[in-house]
């Protein structure tokens, strides 16, 4: 698919801009399918043995405050998962490695549909400012699933942090052609300079038929720095708003539909159910995480897969992700209503009970 | 371009297969512009640094009878060669490299619409059975830009070197899709198989939308051993004839229409000019080189720019490739006819003299 062209050329535009070949990237990350993105994608490579592993990539833990290596009870999680970031870029130093790019979906997606904690990408900013940029590193944030105002709140995903983090290089795909293969790189002036400079052209083809249906892919690029303002201002909302109890006024008037917001978890799967859940999301992007013991967390990964099967009997097509392939992975489309989000939570409730 | 991914994937198909590293491919090849594929395209990479160079990557000599290292007036220039692949293959085993393949287009086109002189690819292959599959290597033929009929005499390119060479894996592309991004990898059973077994499923999305405008994409995958029967017998016959002497009747009673045959050069275009001139090709597949000199083949560069320039007052739209884009690329669509053939010639043939 054309977002893995996306990303294998944001690795390039950052290995050209610095020099540099090693490249920081998180446990469960996927970016895409070709060589290079396998190289940085654990959720693919961790089948391979260790010696077809690309020594040039580091592998950071993912930023779960659910099941990862610090949890919601740790009193910082957001600097403790930033500080393996920051000690990685000091031992790649400490043995010769130059950092090209720290590279990471705003929010993982296959990886298990993790929110990371409030903070982290700052923190991870701040040491990339420190260290990699030192180095002459750059971000790169990967918004091919979690772009496009899917969480809601913000057209790109990394604004979630925080106005002040701002990537180097966001790819984009997915939904940008609405179904036909149209992916995107923005770069800051530096960044794309360095690659118009180094000779090479950049050469792809564009598909010659008649224009997509939709008249997408037709429009200028957009910046990270200067995100588009979405023409209908009802597509934001009617992705931010609380399940169960849409229909009511918000506080600017508006009607809320569906969609997840952090204070406001889906009220139907709230019932008791013999595997235990967690929930996590933004908008329309949503992980259930189902686990066999609230304590040791042992993914319920047969119950997962159970649950979709009888689902789909309820004709709700849904997949399970995540490293133990135990997460419930909500990722409608824009189109996505709420009369559908209370039948998906309607039979959802009838198969977990 | 989704043939990028096609390329990538008969890498990684290779590999598994293998558990080998090391590549082979021709000077001035191009296989597509992801990274990988970079690495093993000398027509993008000889632009950079050699620090920048895959270490896995060994370079054989082009075998272009034209311009190459052997010429035509070589007695055996297909053994020359194919002998240069094998001291390739015997000095990589020599630093214990391991060879997970050699690849190359059956006719190297943006290095310069090249055709290897008949026997090459029979000899290389032969080397390849004693060296590289004594080691497990594979034979990769990249199809995408010659393959589905373009040379009119046999369905794919590498079929012109005779019924006994069939390579190990095939890609093809652009014009399987009519426009549309498609692609396609073929293997042998023992390659499929290798890589279904390494654990690691091949992912990729396909366009949700509409059937492409074609229908085509939508039928079973060819085999190279069984190459399908194109539903319509004058559609090669259409590629494979002698151009300016299209209308009168082929040996079996065909229509001869237009496209290139060894024995039969374009006439139209044998008018003295500036520029002298060598023309190679099969059926619609044809590359014209302009050079300053017969005698030190100075590439007259400029002068094919000019060439390009003019015939687009013309209405006629015509590249230049090759390392020195000297070449000009003669690739039409199959839509093209005698009519549009006659009409090119005469445009050619009033901007060169």
């Amino acid at each position: 698919n054309c977002s893995s062209e996306a990303n294998d050329l944001a690795l390039r535009l950052a290995r050209h801009f610095t020099g540099h070949r090693d490249v920081i990237t998180l446990d469960n990350a996927y970016h895409g399918h070709v060589s290079s993105l396998i190289d940085i994608s654990p959720y693919k490579h961790h089948q391979l043995p260790d010696a077809e592993r690309n020594p040039y990539v580091h592998v950071a833990p993912s930023p779960d405050v659910y099941r990862g290596k610090y949890r919601a009870d740790h009193p910082d999680a957001a600097t403790a998962y930033a500080d393996e970031v920051r000690d990685i870029i000091d031992r790649a130093h400490e043995r010769g490695g130059k950092i090209a790019a720290f590279i990471a979906e705003s929010l993982q997606s296959c990886g298990g549909q993790v929110v990371p904690p409030v903070g982290y990408f700052q923190q991870v900013a701040a040491y990339v400012a420190q260290h990699v940029r030192r180095a002459g590193g750059v971000v790169i944030a990967d918004e091919v699933q979690v772009g496009f105002g899917r969480v809601g709140s913000h057209f790109w995903a990394f604004q979630l942090q925080g106005d002040d983090f701002v990537p180097d290089i966001v790819t984009m795909g997915k939904p940008m052609g609405n179904g036909h293969p149209l992916s995107c790189v923005v770069a800051t002036p530096e960044v794309a300079e360095a690659f118009a400079s180094c000779g090479m052209e950049y050469f792809n083809t564009v598909r010659p038929g008649p224009p997509p249906d939709t008249g997408l892919g037709l429009t200028p690029p957009w910046s990270p720095r200067n995100p588009p303002v979405w023409r209908e201002p009802g597509v934001l909302r009617h992705r931010l708003s609380r399940p169960g109890r849409h229909g009511e006024r918000g506080p600017a008037g508006e009607r809320r539909t569906c969609g997840a917001t952090p204070d406001a978890p889906a009220g139907g799967a709230e019932t008791e159910a013999p595997a235990d859940r967690r929930r996590q999301g933004r908008g329309l992007f949503v992980g259930v995480e189902l686990v066999k013991d609230r304590v040791t967390l042992a993914p319920a990964t047969a119950e997962a897969q159970e649950v979709i099967n009888r689902l789909k009997e309820e004709k709700i097509l849904l997949s399970a992700d995540g490293p133990h392939r135990n997460v419930l992975k909500f990722k409608p489309p824009l189109c996505f209503t709420a009369q559908d989000a209370d039948l998906a939570v309607e039979k959802i409730d009838l198969v977990l009970t």
